[in-house]
């Protein structure tokens, strides 16, 4: 199969990511890389491949650029030209570690939309304490969404995490501020019954404040609240860590103590680090969409690579089309 | 100044409740406290005190209990009693750490709103790492709010934070998933506008992930989002916490290290601990009705009431109405 990279987008672009490509095509023997990104900023990285094409481009979209502006004007940025690509049958796939915004804005004009998918949505696996993770969706590619939207996102996900997590028969929740089946906000409220109807696992509303615990395989909220979320999520724990830095800094015992707990301690903030779970996938896509995080290393960039392989070789976009094709002559 | 007390509310009632009452009223000699609650269940703790009153009530809302129906029929419920012991003028202001639903409808259908407001909002003070803190609402009074709503959220937490807080021209930001102007769902966009015309000082847009480092004095959200967000910290805070426990218990070293910063350690617990800050006010009514925090022991108590005190003191109520009023006229 073949899988087409943005060698430009992310923090640390283009070193990091041409060395997650040079260990994803190590790793997997069945796949063909197509990189594409400026010659002279990569070529201190590169070194040949019989698997990898590099594909020269002069323009690159930047985490400033406006999304959907860049992505019509910069036609030889490279990650419009990553996902030209994929939709014109070059590529199987793509990944790129740059501006969400934009990837979302190349998804859905240059790649495009699965018919019967109103919305595509963004979908990361995020981490609980027991490591197993789960899938949340739409964590932001469009702010607003109606009830059956999220009836959708509920059977993209649950797709995703049977088919490429092997998890069986997924657990779905809705996000809710209550775990009563009344509670809520008018789209919550709306979305309850359909979901119940859905051909999903769905155990009915759940918390924020047990997402971590794994409360759920796959969850499902509008792209508002969980962006929102996400931020939360990730300024809490940031803020707790850094404060219990200040902790270990505060005294000579303290610091003894630091000394003696800090390979651990880094280990507990690795658990948190969702880049280890892959990029977040843009579901509702006609081939299949990663965004790395943008500060990807190499590993966080080839596990993306891995997603994306395992979400073509489990034909994961024809799976949702079919399951949506089915769902609508059901309701006719 | 006259607060009436609800002893049979919260995880440690009456106990904690009966010696948040004693402690305050030892610390404000300015304060008359009447206690609603069952005289059997309390008088293990009571003793005389010229300035406190026992209402005995035969019922209690228990946590379990429906909101809105239980204040309508348990007629004689301690909640219920304290709650028109200030529509009937014989209190100034309430505090209670019952359930939190039925306090929000006693407030609404027993004290009722000032005229002009259309929502009443729930608005804690939550912590920050530099432990000054910030006022944030709604947290949930209302799942459903309009971009009007958020403008008188902006105004009663600022005159909040002015008045009972202290802060001098207090800033006010609006929860968002992005700091420019045109983010977000079509609240929050339609709500931008009208809060830069707004008689408070806005400084915009801010994100949840930086609501622990104080990123605003004051942060207006819909109560389904301020409920999602509140619920993440907590959430996100005991996971972390909990997880750094078995760091600490996983190895005899880094048990070792775990002996030496213990009591620092608790410390940083503290700083998340919001219940330090008093408890949350419902504005937005004709009186201070201020809801301690569920598991509130005595000193959380006391501080609920200093706050409904000074609330009092400061006319807080009577502020918001005529600051609502000129905004109306200035509309016209």
């Amino acid at each position: 199969m073949r899988i087409a990279v943005d060698a430009m987008g992310g923090d640390n672009a283009p070193k990091e990511i041409v060395a997650g490509v040079y260990k994803a095509l190590e790793e997997f023997t069945d796949i063909e890389i197509q990189l594409y990104g400026h010659e002279d900023k990569m070529k201190e990285f590169l070194k040949e491949h019989d698997r990898l094409t590099i594909v020269h481009c002069e323009e690159v979209i930047t985490s400033e650029d406006d999304p959907a502006r860049s992505v019509k004007r910069k036609k030889d940025a490279s990650m419009v030209r990553m996902a030209q690509a994929v939709k014109d049958g070059n590529a199987d796939g793509c990944v790129s570690a740059g501006n969400t915004g934009a990837l979302m804005s190349a998804g859905l004009f240059i790649v495009g939309r699965i018919d019967g998918v109103d919305r595509p949505a963004l979908a990361p696996t995020l981490p609980t304490i027991d490591s197993k993770g789960f899938v949340m969706l739409d964590l932001g590619a469009n702010a607003e969404a109606k009830p059956e939207h999220l009836v959708q996102y509920a059977i993209m996900g649950s797709i995703y995490a049977e088919k490429v997590r092997g998890i069986k028969n997924p657990t779905v929740g809705l996000l809710n501020i209550g775990t009563e089946e009344k509670k809520g906000n008018d789209l919550t409220k709306a979305a309850f019954p359909l979901l119940k109807e859905a051909p999903v696992n769905f155990i009915g509303n759940v918390e924020s404040r047990d997402l971590l615990n794994g409360v759920a395989d796959v969850v499902v909220t509008d792209g508002f609240t969980g962006n929102m979320v996400l931020k939360t999520i990730e300024g809490t724990a940031m803020n707790v860590f850094a404060m219990m830095k200040d902790v270990f800094m505060s005294s000579v015992k303290t610091k003894v103590a630091a000394f003696l707990v800090k390979d651990d301690l880094k280990g507990l903030k690795g658990m948190l680090d969702y880049s280890e779970y892959g990029g977040a996938g843009l579901f509702g896509l006609k081939a299949p969409v990663i965004k790395a995080h943008g500060s990807s290393n190499a590993n966080a960039l080839f596990n993306a690579i891995r997603q994306t392989r395992t979400m073509i070789e489990f034909d994961v976009t024809g799976t949702i089309y079919s399951t949506l094709k089915k769902e609508t002559l059901h309701e006719d």
